[in-house]
C-alpha cells in the first residue's frame, strides 16, 4: 500500500493507494470513525453490486451503516438524485456526527460528495473511488451535480476526509474507462512534470500497458501531482485551472455528444489537449509535434479526432456557456512545453480557423 | 453610518449600518464590484415592490443587473425555489465573476446565499437585510433552504462579500416582525453581554421603544456580539452553538406551528429562552427569576408561552429531529448568568416533567 497526503485549507486528509485497501477500511479509518453516529454508503448500481457489501461489513463492526443506490451513470448527477439522496439522510436519521462514503466512480463521488457538502451545512465523507478516471476527482474536493442546462453547474468546494483507492477494484473496469482515466494521467503529466510524461510514453504504448501493473507506479505519481496543485489553490483561483488544459474543448465535446457514452469524459479530454497544442502552437507559443502526440493517443486506442456532425460555430458557442467562460471569454489552457503551462484568452476568429483546419484534417487523416 | 468587520477564514467583510446605506450602494462596493460581469438582484414580492428598482439603480452605472424575484414567506426556501433560481443564473449568463444580491429578510437571505455558494461551486453574494430578525442572519455565512421533513436540513456556510443594512427598511415592518428580531438581540445579550442586557432592559420596555429610534443604537452592538462569536468558530464547532440559545425547543415550536407565520421565529425563540431558563435553574446551574424575565417579554408583547395543543412528547420527538440532536441525544445552551452560555446535555425525563410543568403553569397565568 502506498500513501500520500492532501493539504487542504479545512484539513489534510491521507490517500491510501493499494491492491484490497477497501479491506482495510476498518484499521485504517479506526481515528476517523471515532465518535461517529452512523455511516451512508452512496453506490451505483454496477459498483455496489460488487463492492457495497464489502464495504458495508468492514464498516459494521464500528458504526450503524445503511446503503443508498443509485443508477449507474451521468444521469444520477441530477437535482432529483440529489434530492432523493437528502430524503434518505434525514430518514435514516444521519446528523452531524454521521459520515457519508461515496463508493463508485466520478459520478458518485461528485454526487455524494455534494450531498455530504450540504446536508446539514456540511458532513464529512470518504472517497472510495473504483475508476482510473476518479484517480483525479477523487482528490482536490469538488463535487457537484449537473444541471439540465449545463454539466457540474451546481457544486461546492468540499475535502474528503480521507482517500481510499483500492486499485483491486479496477480490475473490472471496460477497455474504454481504463483509456478514459489515463488521459487525466496523461494531463498531469503534460502540465506538470516532463520526466512524468516521457516514463509514460516509454511505458505506456497500448491499451494492455495501461491495464497491467506497468500504471500501478505511475497512480501515486499522477495523483501527487493533483494534490500539489489543490494545495496551492484549492478554490481555483490560480495555478488549479491548468488542470483544465483539454476541459475546454473537451467538455463542449462531452456535451454535443449527449453523456450517453459514446464519448468518455477521458476521450474528450484527449481531443481537447491535441486541441489546445495546436493553438498553442499557432500563437507562436510552442512547438509541439502534435501528430507525435496523436499517434502516442492513437496507439492507446484513443479516438483523438472532434467528432464530426457539429460546426466550430457550435462548438464556440457551447464552449462559451461552459461555467470556465468568463464575459463571454473563451480562456484555454496552453503549454508551452511539458510542464510548463498557461492560462490565455483566445479569439472567436482564430478557434473557428482552428476547428475547422482540425476537423478537415482529422477526416483527411491527419 | 457605523461599519463593522466580521472576520471569517476566506476572507474579512464589512457591515454597513444606516440609513439609506441601500442608496449607497455604488460608493460602498466599487471596489468589490470592480470587474464583475453581472448582478442579479434576488427578492420576494413584498420586498422587491419597495426596493428592487431602487437598488437596480444604484447598480446598474456599474455593471448589466437583473432581478429575480420569489413569493413572500418560508415556502420560498424550497428545492424548487432552488431550483429556478438556478436555472435563471444560466439563463442570464452568470458566470464565476458575477455576484448575487439577496435583497429582503432571512428567507431571501438563506435561498439566495445557498444558491451563490452552489452556482458553479460558490460565487460571491452580498446581504441587503432588510428585517430587524436579519441584523442577525445576514451575518455569519449560514445558507440554507428547508427540506419537507425538517427545516434548514439542506445548506451550506458561505460568507458574504459585504452586508448592506438600510434601517430605513424596517420602518415599513409590522410589529410582530419587529418583535421577531428584537428576540435575537436579546439573545446575544443573554449569551454575551451582562452590561448590553442592562441596557435593554432600561431602554426597551414597549413595541414602541423597539420601533423608535431608541434601538438603533443597540443594533451595532447586536452585530458585534454575532460577529465575534463567528470569527472565533465560523463552522459552528464549539461556541457559535452559543447562538442557538432559545433554538432548542423554539426550532420545535415553529416546527410544530408550522411556519405559516402563526408564531414567529422570535417568538418560538423567546419561548424556548425562557423554556432553557427554567431548565438551567432545575439543574441548579442558574438563579433566573424567569417570572420576571418572562414579565419583561409580555411587556413588549411577546407570547412566550409554549403553544398549547401538543403533549410534552410530541415536543421532544421534534426536538430529536433537530440537526442540532446528536445520536437522539438532546443538548440544550444554558445560561448561568447573563454572559455566561454553556452547552449541556439533557435527559429527557426531565424534559417531559419540566414542558409539562411550564405548560400547566402557562395556562394557569405562571
Amino acid at each position: 500500500m502506498e500513501q500520500l497526503t492532501v493539504h487542504a485549507s479545512a484539513q489534510s486528509y491521507p490517500v491510501y493507494i493499494g491492491e484490497n485497501v477497501l479491506h482495510q477500511t476498518e484499521s485504517l479509518l479506526k481515528e476517523k470513525l471515532a465518535g461517529k453516529s452512523k455511516a451512508m454508503i452512496i453506490t451505483d448500481t454496477n459498483v455496489g453490486e460488487l463492492y457495497a457489501e464489502d464495504l458495508r461489513l468492514c464498516l459494521d463492526p464500528m458504526l450503524p451503516v445503511c446503503v443508498e443506490t443509485v443508477p449507474n451513470g451521468e444521469s444520477a448527477k441530477s437535482l432529483a438524485s440529489y434530492e432523493r439522496l437528502l430524503t434518505a439522510c434525514i430518514r435514516e436519521g444521519l446528523d452531524r456526527q454521521s459520515i457519508i462514503f461515496a463508493l463508485g466512480g466520478g459520478v458518485i463521488g461528485d454526487l455524494a460528495g455534494f450531498v455530504a457538502a450540504t446536508y446539514m451545512r456540511g458532513i464529512p465523507f470518504v472517497q472510495v473511488p473504483t475508476t482510473l478516471l476518479a484517480h483525479d476527482s477523487s482528490v482536490g474536493g469538488k463535487t457537484g451535480i449537473n444541471h439540465e442546462l449545463g454539466k457540474n453547474l451546481i457544486g461546492a468546494f468540499h475535502q474528503p476526509s480521507a482517500v481510499l483507492y483500492d486499485t483491486q477494484t479496477l480490475m473490472t473496469l471496460p477497455d474504454r474507462e481504463w483509456r478514459s482515466g489515463f488521459a487525466e494521467m496523461i494531463k498531469h503529466a503534460y502540465i506538470n512534470d516532463s520526466e512524468f510524461l516521457q516514463w509514460l510514453k516509454e511505458n505506456v504504448r497500448s491499451i494492455e500497458d495501461i491495464k497491467t501493473n506497468k500504471i500501478r507506479p505511475f497512480l501515486k505519481r499522477s495523483i501527487a501531482v493533483k494534490a500539489d496543485i489543490v494545495k496551492e489553490d484549492e478554490k481555483e483561483a490560480g495555478v488549479r485551472a491548468y488542470l483544465n488544459f483539454g476541459h475546454t474543448l473537451g467538455h463542449a465535446i462531452e456535451k454535443l455528444a449527449g453523456y450517453n457514452g459514446d464519448v468518455t469524459h477521458g476521450e474528450a479530454v484527449a481531443a481537447g489537449m491535441m486541441f489546445a497544442m495546436r493553438v498553442s502552437n499557432y500563437l507562436g507559443l510552442s512547438n509541439w509535434d502534435v501528430e507525435e502526440e496523436v499517434k502516442w493517443l492513437e496507439a492507446l486506442g484513443f479516438p483523438v479526432n472532434i467528432p464530426a456532425g457539429f460546426s466550430a460555430q457550435t462548438f464556440i458557442e457551447t464552449m462559451k456557456k461552459d461555467k470556465k467562460a468568463t464575459s463571454g471569454q473563451l480562456t484555454f489552457v496552453l503549454v508551452e512545453k511539458p510542464g510548463c503551462p498557461l492560462l490565455k484568452t483566445v479569439e472567436e476568429h482564430l478557434l473557428y480557423e482552428l476547428l475547422n483546419n482540425d476537423k478537415r484534417g482529422m477526416t483527411s487523416g491527419d
